[in-house]
């Protein structure tokens, strides 16, 4: 039976990009080696690296003044490392907190250097995106995150800043077209739009780096991944390689202003369903909905159990919401196909002629 | 044409390993998905985590005072999260330089703490393992690099010490027993012997952890992998499932001691061969000699093209040496077959009837 893949993350890769890496697993392009077996500083890899680069370039339309690095530890990660590379002890980053990624990066920058949270949805559990705040002047840069994974939320509407802004998009990059030029930095975690789990894509303008006066562990410096094209040290292979292989992907169905079109429709089809259908309500305000993750819950929790199982004969996996929501969560990242939302949509509506 | 697998790492992987990782890229035994696209939370991956840890444990021996972890950021990141989280600034770490692996983490260990480099083989190109030093009270830890992969030699005698021992196994680990009760910590980059790039193992008596006295990022602190058993954040599952696959490969295989034997044994053909062969000298001391790296030059350099030729037209690969050391390095890890070191030697004889 075809899976319908809905989950958050890891999340759901193009057809060919599994079947092209289940190849390279067993004999790379013929070599008679699988890619994980040679080695990183060889023409195969290297080649791989500079095609995984340049298709970031492509994508985003990126100019020199950027540097792509593919570093390892998650967003997460990126949480200390932005605050430690690019602020001193008494620079002031701001935040919109707009959800639990938002709150550990806020967590993880305070010991780096000041910390001035300009808005935050935390009154009423994350379920919109602040806006009509101000950003003060002198901040050294504005961190949002761009969308939120477990709250089901995004940010649509990017804020007037005198600062660059630093954005997590772990959980949206490569779905939408972006201004990249009010971007300072840029990280995400592979595991949704760019590729599997292992590898964390950071775009960062050169000339914010190594300014912060510290004396950085070798591996947490950008520019040590800046001089080394991120080849410091053993990067992750198979990670990386799969992760240009979905950015390929993404790039041979029409690039960013592609991924909006189709993103877009599939989310109108469950967010119509979702207000329509009377067993079920949206959980974020209406202006503010992701068209990556849609949270939402029944109106009689007590049959959730039900529409989970119903899903599952259907074939639909991942819908399970996440426990600071409750009720379900569809991920529809840009690999799912229309098809399956409109499974989904299809599954709802005969679950409220049994059950409405 | 057969490949035969000589490179430094990343590195030969089993072939049934490279088989079921294949598949897995594809679909994960038969649920319709593959393993890089389903949640790091769900039933599946915990199993092959659980299963993973549970190798490492077999395999040493390990007692639940150690903790394992699996990491990113490879043995580069250890060099500082070592002395981050075990040692505080007053604290002195013993080191002894053996290559440049230790000399990186000599280098990032003097961020935060003293470092007393007891003994190093610097003055003769780290050709050899320095002995007979005396491992002072009152250090911290004593931290060695148990293989030197750039220089082909390895620590056979394990120093007395009555502090804890602390040593970055990236190249050998897993190739022979160990008395596991001497080390505090070990780490790994997997790249070799473990599995493929993107993970790193991090074996850790817990009771040293977390008495720094510093205020760690949260994804720096040891105690964080260890509370959340490596899934605070999302962990690179495929690496880690190749390095599962790897490890219960060297379990069915005979566990350590048979790796030793066999590991052994392929040494010794290639190393009788090169103090045989007129052509070819060694270049470390005998005494110290790596069965996982072996460097050798040949004694007339401007043979080294040809000689590389006919090990290419042969299927051998990943030969040549690191620019340290120049000339040749046949890394024979765990998966390396002896009929594969047989054809290297036969190479080299017939190398010598067309020279001599």
């Amino acid at each position: 039976m075809k899976k319908h893949n809905f989950f958050a993350g890891p999340a759901i890769l193009p057809e060919e990009v599994k079947k092209q890496a289940s190849e390279a697993a067993l004999d790379y392009q013929g070599i008679g080696l699988s890619l994980m077996e040679i080695s990183h500083r060889g023409k195969e890899f290297v080649a791989i690296l500079e095609k995984t680069e340049q298709t970031v370039r492509e994508l985003l339309g990126l100019s020199d003044d950027y540097a792509v690095l593919f570093l390892t530890g998650g967003a997460s990660t990126q949480f200390f490392m932005t605050a430690m590379n690019l602020a001193s002890d008494n620079d002031t980053i701001g935040f919109v907190d707009t959800g639990s990624w938002s709150k550990k990066a806020i967590k993880e920058a305070r010991n780096f250097c000041q910390v001035d949270v300009l808005a935050s949805s935390a009154d009423s559990n994350y379920n919109y995106i602040p806006k009509n705040y101000s950003v003060p002047d002198k901040l050294k840069y504005l961190h949002l995150t761009s969308n939120n994974t477990i709250f089901g939320t995004q940010t649509k509407i990017w804020p007037d800043s005198s600062c660059p802004i630093v954005c997590d998009m772990s959980s949206d990059i490569f779905s939408r077209p972006l201004p990249v030029e009010k971007f300072g930095l840029i990280y995400a975690g592979a595991q949704k739009n760019v590729g599997p789990a292992g590898v964390t894509l950071v775009i960062v303008k050169k000339d914010l780096v190594n300014k912060s006066g510290r004396n950085l562990p070798t591996m947490l410096n950008y520019q040590t991944h800046i001089d080394k094209d991120s080849s410091f040290n053993t990067p992750p292979v198979f990670p990386i390689y799969v992760s240009m292989l979905t950015m390929q992907w993404v790039l041979k169905n029409g690039g960013l202003q592609a991924m909006k079109s189709r993103n877009d429709a599939k989310a109108e089809v469950l967010y119509n369903e979702i207000d329509r259908n009377g067993l079920f309500k949206g959980t974020t305000a209406p202006e503010d909905r992701s068209p990556m993750n849609a949270t939402f819950v029944l109106e009689n929790p007590e049959l959730e159990e039900a529409f989970l199982e119903i899903c599952t004969e259907a074939g639909i996996v991942g819908l399970k919401g996440h426990r600071s929501v409750g009720g379900f969560r569809a991920s529809m990242y840009n690999a799912i196909e229309l098809e399956s939302v409109q499974l989904l949509v299809d599954v709802m509506k005969s679950f409220e002629q049994k059950n409405g």
